[in-house]
């Protein structure tokens, strides 16, 4: 099979998309690109309102690009989407900011479709340490009860931005398989926001998948980076955690504005220092050196499948990376 | 001088009171023992809007309640409270929560009045961790930002509720004195809630204040305790911080109905398990056996004094730990 017979028969999965939802052109780039569904990021440091706000426009985004997009609550509205060749959404939280100190919020969010919630978002939050934070003693007490809570209704846990002792203990504690929707590992390239081989390793033995992320900042070879550069990122999870635990997390910015970036980077999301994700990076809308040459927004998706059939993996395991881990998760995880 | 003659002297001030402040017999107690100046809790795990609403409804009280109490925002207004015979009404939080993630906030409840701020309580926050937590990494980055900022505005920092490394911490960092409202030594009686000798010595040596607090389940006596055990947990303050750092932080809680003490017990705020704060103990509008016989009251404060007169202090260090040195401690934090 060619990587376009590949990419055609899989069900592709993005473990994170963090894209400007107010911009049409993403949708298509979605569309163009075959993507059967996507972790769509709606908080990053937002509180309780501001989410509630942002869950609530998903409504006509659905109506005014229901040729692209679809909404996704279950498994078999990820195979639905790609029966009928749309995007399925699933709303996902990189932050649990939204709940505040409220855990029946949860259940809340969950009715209101969201099913992927990260632990936290490069800093503090009530519930733990993100990687980018002074130091990181785990999870708190809340933090142990917010995830026992995320379990009982079929949430998947994140830990992508998670600092690294409250990574270990939330795969400890959590009784289902947990993610990293979009990391690699310091195995590979020794950053903050790639995860230690010990957290890569238990959380894989646990069940859990690893999502590959392309942006330059965190492969090791920079905003020089192609398409093979990050297949070596690919590579090195499955060494690390096994074919079976293994899938894709771009973390695409498709036509976000500056003013994003400032937003993510900053102190809690309200103080504008410079970037800690990546010091000294002045960031632009569209950076074509922010993402690897060959792999700039969803339309390049396809050329994946071809670049790991040459890397030597079979077609079985490229439709497992491409989107097969992720399901498969999704099916253990989420109650429906 | 007889213990009357001293406590009409003196300027006092009760380092934390947390009455319920619908209730009008509170001001009544206030007066009729002769308070000076009191730190009033409007905040424990509320959010920005909630403290928002709590500060506004402090305009009717001071309107409803003029002839016996008075809005506190410098050290003149303390003076002048107590020249005019009435109770100085300082409004303080015992957690930061109130800012939520924006600094910013700290000088818009600084506009409001607010001159005193727990960095956490009994949980963790975004600040720092709380002396319940099951872990403390101390200040987060944005912890450190916060110190900073209620140091430049003139914030009193306190820390009687804040976990051990937090403590430190921020001691450390802040570069004016900070204080320990309501709280005893662990050398007296060592339990989560009463703070660690290496706290209490350093706090002391940058000029900080500890307010001894009368809350039975922090004394070693327990609910059998009187009005001398609680000259006990002074008298052993004084011996670790000096005679110019100690005051007294009776944390009263007059009239407060029992949805006050699931509240406050509760894991942030919002989870209704047994009270931590003392296992076990059924908590009761007014029950005696919670402060020390003899001590139930703002209306018993006078006689406290007295009773440091018999246990050897001058009427000078009387007056200091009744008041005395709260005083100095706002001239040196506040601006004005």
């Amino acid at each position: 099979m060619t990587g376009a017979d590949v990419y055609r028969n899989a069900v592709v999965i993005d473990g994170l998309n963090v894209s400007n939802w107010d911009s049409p052109a993403v949708y298509g780039s979605l569309r163009n690109g075959g993507v059967s569904a996507i972790n769509a990021t709606i908080a990053t440091w937002e509180g309780f309102e501001q989410t509630m706000d942002a869950a609530a426009a998903w409504g006509a985004r659905f109506d005014r690009h229901g040729d692209s997009i679809t909404r996704v609550e279950t498994v078999e509205d990820v195979l639905a989407a790609k029966r009928e060749g749309r995007t399925g959404i699933i709303l996902g939280f990189q932050n649990a900011s939204p709940i505040e100190n409220r855990l029946d919020r949860l259940a809340l969010f969950h009715g209101l479709g969201v099913r992927i919630i990260q632990v936290t978002y490069h800093e503090r939050n009530l519930l733990g340490n993100g990687c980018y934070e002074r130091r990181d003693d785990g999870l708190s007490s809340f933090g142990i009860d917010a995830v026992r809570e995320m379990n009982r209704l079929g949430i998947l846990i994140d830990l992508s931005h998670v600092g690294p002792r409250t990574t270990m203990e939330t795969i400890e504690v959590s009784e289902k398989p947990v993610a990293c929707t979009h990391a690699n590992s310091k195995g590979y390239y020794d950053v903050p926001r790639n995860k230690a081989l010990d957290a890569v390793k238990l959380l894989a033995e646990k069940g859990g998948v690893v999502g590959a992320t392309c942006i330059t900042s965190f492969l090791r070879t920079g905003p020089r980076s192609t398409l093979a550069d990050y297949v070596d990122a690919i590579d090195d999870l499955v060494q690390h955690a096994g074919i079976d635990h293994v899938g894709i997390g771009t973390d695409f910015t498709q036509d976000q504005p500056e003013s994003f970036w400032l937003y993510i980077a900053a102190q809690q999301g309200t103080k504008y220092p410079a970037s800690f994700t990546d010091p000294g990076r002045r960031w632009k809308v569209n950076d074509p050196t922010l993402y690897p040459a060959g792999l700039q927004t969803p339309d390049d998706l396809p050329m994946l499948a071809g670049a790991l059939l040459d890397r030597g993996y079979t077609a079985e395991d490229t439709a497992k990376l491409l989107g097969g881990n992720w399901l498969r998760l999704f099916r253990d995880v989420w109650l429906a």
